[in-house]
């Protein structure tokens, strides 16, 4: 037999207010059993954990999310900000969002998605009594593809990877850098059932238990890659004007009869 | 009743070699309905194309893919090349894989592979009657993502985003930017049944005909961001390194007395 998997969105979750109890309000909309995997809107999680600011704030909301600036540029009219927020995501506005937010509001992020998600794996665990993963999505811009994929900027009880590196393939090669980021395909997939515009915040996946494990598991975070491997720390406009006044300066420094320095 | 679909991987294909009717071939081995997406994986639809060299030259292979270098570096002994390549994808290694290729040779990407799921798709409806559409995936990298997902680089027969824009979220507020890239989405969902190492190369994915049109719609090449839209058409060191070099020439050319030009 061949692997299948499903993807349900679950209806009828009431509106969402500050302390609301999350587990116990899923726990009473959805069956789960073992294996089940969650994806859950991060925004429901915001608006249960009150990172709700007033909307007149916010350019100042994202800028207070930003941790650094990456690239800004304006296209017809609207500028765009790609800044690394303080859950250490890199995408526009820094997770900041309108949409779905109660009126004259924005949402922020869970200010620890891995956190929040862990506590609402446990509740459901403990309430349920099914083994279940939690996979806290949001939906983010990638730099050289249109449009938005959901990704998981939290996770718990869930392998974020699947990780390959040192097996091999169907014709016995070695698949050396091969590490399926699977929490990222499992936000993308139930976004397919969720929608933006549908007011549908959860999807259960049915099918991928082998990838729901401990909720001591590493979390979302864990996908973030380290500033040392980045390549794209900076825009490619931001950069280039960086190396324009260190080069600049450093030829006045020098006097105009130096050689330019040459590196790679 | 909630949105659903499922994700079903589809076994035994035979070993794909160039000249083989894919179309006969998938029509053959799996059930097809009204609405059904077919993920299939690039590398067969390559085999099947005659798109191998040999292995020795690979790294002569990937040059002769890539249209542009973006960015360079060498981690732990390992040199990654992120690249634009023939087909608009912007990736490491131009598309060009060695595993799951035939002993002793690499693979590259179709030629063009929207052509290509446009092939398949025509192929399919004839064959079936029923009314498909054609996904061809790969797996790339991300910038600031551990790990990979699969993403869409050929599609036919279905809308690739879920254009939003002009719409309203649940709470009646505009979606102004907002158009979700599903044909990437449901790549990935089809990664997670295909997998690396099980040699499984095709998903159906069914309940999401809604996303399912006519063959001319526009292919996965309308996902490629176009470069004056690209903030990141340089990876940030190169960007930097042409900066210093336009900087220290230009201070040189003024000599050394003129202030250094203020720029944003």
């Amino acid at each position: 037999m061949a692997a299948a998997f499903s993807v349900e969105g679950v209806e009828g979750l009431p509106e969402i207010s500050a302390g609301d109890d999350l587990a116990a309000i899923i726990a009473g909309a959805a069956e789960f059993a073992d294996g089940d995997i969650l994806v859950v809107t991060s925004k429901i999680v915001s608006k249960a954990e009150g990172r709700v600011v007033e909307a007149s704030d916010r350019e100042d909301a994202i800028t207070a999310e930003t941790v650094r600036v990456i690239a800004t540029r304006e296209f017809e009219g609207h500028i765009t900000r790609i800044v690394e927020n303080r859950q250490g995501i890199v995408g526009a506005a820094a997770g900041v969002d309108a949409s779905n937010a109660p009126d004259g509001t924005v949402l922020l992020l869970p200010v620890d998605p891995d956190a929040s998600a862990r506590d609402l794996a446990t509740g459901l665990r403990a309430l349920t009594g099914a083994r279940v993963g939690v996979i806290l999505s949001d939906t983010l811009g990638r730099p050289w593809r249109e449009g938005q994929t959901d990704i998981a900027i939290g996770a718990a009880g869930v392998h974020v990877f699947d990780d390959l590196r040192g097996g091999v393939d169907a014709s016995g090669k070695p698949l050396s850098v091969t590490m399926p980021c699977v929490a990222d395909e499992i936000a993308g997939a139930g976004e397919l059932v969720k929608g933006k515009s549908s007011g549908v915040p959860l999807a259960i996946v049915r099918g991928l238990g082998r990838y729901v494990g401990d909720l001591d598991l590493p979390g979302a975070r864990s996908i973030q890659r380290p500033s040392e491997r980045d390549l794209f720390r900076q825009g490619a406009d931001e950069a280039y004007d960086d190396g324009y006044r260190a080069g600049f300066d450093e030829a006045q420094a020098e006097g105009s009869l130096r050689e330019r320095p040459d590196f790679e």
